[in-house]
Parts: structure tokens; sequence; C-alpha cells
């Protein structure tokens, strides 16, 4: 099955990579394939498994490759994405099989020293080596795509040029990207200024490399950030079951936008995304059977459907 | 000063009437006027100040006839709203003061006998005697809206047929309504039905008099429904401060739109609601005070604002 065989929109579940990293309790390897296992029985195409990232360094993630080749084999459907910080983790993405690779650079240069402890300029340098290794793997080498992370606001610079995010959407697609992706990283951004840099991102780079966007509902305006990002065309979102990865100190903020609210409206508006709904809480309960101190978000699978709500098929 | 003045999006408090009519504790009629007052500080230029129900009925609500005259004595410029049942409850509205009376008409003929214990040709009834005893009351008379409530679903009925709702909507502009509103009263509206409705309502009684729009957070879709309400035209939304009213077996699940959100929103987009959110968020903080065992919902209060964040003069 293709990809996007019967969808509209591609709802590429983040959490856990995104999610994971940012808790304490550690999941089994065997959890997480369960879990996963759920989410693709539910119709999620696109799931982002892990990070190639030094074990020490984020000990949640140290079996992302076991965790991308054993979703290869047992799913061989699935679109497996992997983050990498740099071209060292790309060559273990591209051994393990992962079939896109995301390398974050953060529009805000603070913000990029503080999570790659790298300059725009020493990233960039990371992107040509990874296109260089991609260039060299075959027909069937891995999607590559450049995440400008921090694109809509910094919680440590504050507001972010926009200017400068399109200058790196172009240097990431000039050194090599496929696509290049958006993503509010601290919940900054509105629906307003979504429309604006997606505009200024697909006039910059072509509407066919601006492939995603990346929002967090730290303020509440994840889901009309999306409804902003699907009027101007974008047609990949990333969100995370549960909302995983929200602060702990804010109760109700949820990080990533939250996989149930999203599927639920974009199916209530009539757009396929090929997840069905029900099995998708089937897999946010064995989500908080794996995690059973962590506080999971999101309104639907607390509301339930609504009465008399089908799906299309 | 004009309600308009200044001002692109109007946000109507409804706190004090469909947040407080939902909760048990009986907020004392001090702390309600302490409460709106720090409300109308912030800039909050329309608040529906309470309900004409029997008190037996509500309880919470008993001393609106009270709230009503002390806030037009205390706040003159504050355009103070009311919601009424039938014909009785609009005559005391008018002896209270109320600037805008507002009836609602269920769409879902099942969900107004349960509320209202009325037929749709009951309630239609009391349209046309309430135009008829504003017509009596001068220039000055309130302003007569509308609400066509369970607009978009019930918890009851289920799916509701646009075309009843539109169908209401003519009939209540045709019995003298000056405005009509639709309401998402269960929470079920997503943004596509949301575009779709406004447009029908807009064609059929007049973009002028299609006017607000009150929509619930039950399924998180709140703020994206108010963005797909706003690209139609529409400029008066309704919202609670705090999410007020949320069912309490639903956490994180807040009843209407959350004041504080969705104010947030519209100023980052750019867009003036005359309401600074500091002393919102300190209005907040006398809501809670008041009502210390009542959650409270929302993003905005737990994030905080963006660094380097600022609202237009």
């Amino acid at each position: 099955m293709n990809l996007w065989d019967g969808v509209d929109v591609l709802v590429s579940e983040v959490g856990p990579r995104d999610g994971l990293q940012s808790i304490t309790p550690i999941m089994p390897t065997e959890a997480k394939l369960r879990w996963i296992g759920a989410l693709v029985e539910a119709g999620v195409r696109e799931v982002e498994a892990g990070s190639f990232v030094p074990a020490h360094v984020v000990p949640q993630l140290a079996d992302t490759a076991e965790v991308v080749r054993t979703l290869k084999r047992c799913h061989p459907g699935l679109h497996v994405a992997a983050l990498v910080p740099n071209a060292r983790g790309a060559r273990a993405a591209l051994e393990a099989g992962a079939d896109k690779i995301t390398l974050p650079l953060s529009a805000s240069e603070t913000h990029s020293l503080r999570n790659l402890r790298r300059t725009h300029a020493q990233v960039l340098d990371e992107v040509r080596a990874i296109a260089e290794l991609l260039s060299r793997a075959g027909p069937n080498r891995p999607v590559f795509e450049g995440a400008v992370s921090t694109a809509f606001g910094c919680t440590l610079e504050g507001p972010v040029p926009e200017a400068r995010v399109v200058a790196l959407a172009e240097r990431l697609v000039a050194l090599g990207c496929d696509e290049v992706s958006l993503s509010d990283t601290t919940g900054y951004a509105n629906p307003a200024q979504v429309r604006r840099l997606v505009k200024a991102v697909q006039a910059a780079v072509g509407p066919e490399r601006m492939t995603g966007l990346h929002l967090h509902n730290t303020r509440g305006l994840g889901l009309a950030n999306v409804l902003a990002g699907l009027e101007e065309g974008v047609r990949t979102f990333d969100a995370s079951q549960g909302g995983l990865g929200g602060c702990p100190f804010a109760p109700g903020a949820s990080g990533n936008v939250v996989t149930e609210d999203l599927v639920f409206m974009l199916e209530a508006m009539g757009l396929k995304t090929g997840i069905d709904l029900d099995r998708l809480l089937a897999a946010r309960r064995i989500l908080a059977e794996a995690l059973p101190t962590e506080p999971l978000y999101g309104f639907l699978a607390e509301a339930g459907l609504p009465l008399g709500f089908r799906q299309a098929a």
C-alpha cells in the first residue's frame, strides 16, 4: 500500500520520539512495539520511531535502531521515520532501514546551540554530509526531511524573524533535503502566522517541498493552527498520542497536538486519514497501561464521539 | 464608548451565566460583581450576566435582576446581556435594564422540550410575544437575539439537519429577532460544518443579522471552530473564563471556549479585542478565589504568554 492511498491528510505519529523523549519513565522496547503495533492496527501510516542520538543523552531512545528494524520487519507497509541530529545519526538510521530521516535545524541559533550544540553553519554542514551519504544509498534511500524548529518563536530568543525561517528552509533544500517542514517547538504559533509562514516557505522552496507542520498545543491553539495549515495546502501533520510530552508543570497543557483530537477533527471535516478512531482510542489505552504514572491529554478520549458520528469508510 | 470602538472581534463573556449555571456551589452576588468588575477592568465589553428563569430552576442565577441592575449602575459602558426562556423573562430583563436579551431555540426539539419544556412552535410564540413587548419599549430597547442552540448536533437526537437550523434562523428573524446566533451546545461542531452553516444562515437572513457563535470546547475543537467562523465573517464569539461550565466527568474537557485562550489567539493574530491579557488573567485569579473547589480550564493561564509577546495598543 502506498503511503497516500485513500488518505487526504497524513497524520504522522511522533509520540514514540517527541512524546517519550521528554518523560522520565523508560518505556521498554516490547511496550513500544506493542503500542506502535496497535497504532498500525488503527491505520496509522507513518510513525517517528525514535532518534539516533547517543544513548547517554536520551536513554529513553537508546533502542531506536532495534525499534526501527523490528517495525520494518513486522509492519513492512509502515513508513518509519527517525530523527537524526547529524550525519553519524543518519548513517545509523540508514543502516536500520528508516524510510524517512528528519534533521532539526533550529531557527533560533541559541536554541540550536542548546539542543544540538551546533551553530546554524555547523548544522548545515551536517545536512550537506547527509545528502552526500544518501546520494550513495541507491534508489530506495529514505526521504530526507529538514525540519525548521522554533520556526514560530523561541523560549530563549523570543520572536523569530520570518525571513530567517524562509532563508533556512531555502538552504536546507539547496543542500539536499527533499522536503522541509516547520515546527512550533515552543507552542508559540498562531493561525495567522502559520498561514503567512507556510505561504512564504512554499513560495521559496515550492509547495511540493514544504510538506509538513509539527505543532504543539501548549497554548491550546494546536488544532486552530492545523486548520490554518490545511487551508494553505499542508497535508502532513505530526501529532502525539495522548499529547505525550506535555510539560508536567502545566496540567492540561499538552505538548504535541493530540493525535486522537486531530484525527477526530479531520474525519469530522470529511478528510480521510485512514485511521479508525475506535482503534486509535484502543491504542491509547495500551499506551496508558504502559505508562501508568504519566498523564495523558486530549479531549476526545474523555468526551467520546458525538452521538451518531460515523467515519467515512 | 461604543461597543465596537477599537475592537475587531467582540468576545462576549458568558461565564456568569453559562459557566455558573452548571456548577453546584452558589457564587454570592458580591463575588459575581467583583469578578465581573475585574473583567470590565480588563476591557471586556459584553457580559451575559445571568438568566431570567425561575429561581427554583437555577438557584445559582436567582440574583440575575440584581446583578444586571448593579452592573448597569456601576459600569454604564458595559453591554449587559441576559438569557430569557420566554416573554415573562424578557419582561424582567427589560425592567432590570439589560442591553441585550437572548432567547435560545433548540434546533433539536427533543432538547427544546427538556430545556424549556416547549416545542418549536411554543418557543416561536414566545419570540412573537417578546418582539411585541420590545416594540413598545422605546428607542433604547435592548437588542433581541435568537440563539439557535444544538445547531451542530444534539446529545439526544444526534446529527441535526442543517436545513432545519437555517429554517429556524429565518423564522426567528421573521418573528422579530434583530440578530441570530448559532450555539454548539454539545461540543459537536467541526470547522467545515461551522463554515457551511454560517454561510447558509448568512445567505438566509443576511450576514448583518447572523452575528455570533457560541462554541464549546468539549472535543478540543473550540478555537479551530472560532477560526472557521472568523474566516466566514463572524465577529462576535461567546467564551467563558476558565472554561467554566465544563463537565465534571470530563477532566480537561472544558465547557465553553476559554476566554483567556480565545483572546490570546485573536490578539496573537493581530485582531483587537480591547481586552488586556494580563488583567484578564488577574480576573481569572479572582474567579478562582471565589470558587476554590471548581476546576478551571485553559492553556494560557498555565503556559503563560510567549517570551516577547506584545498586544497591539
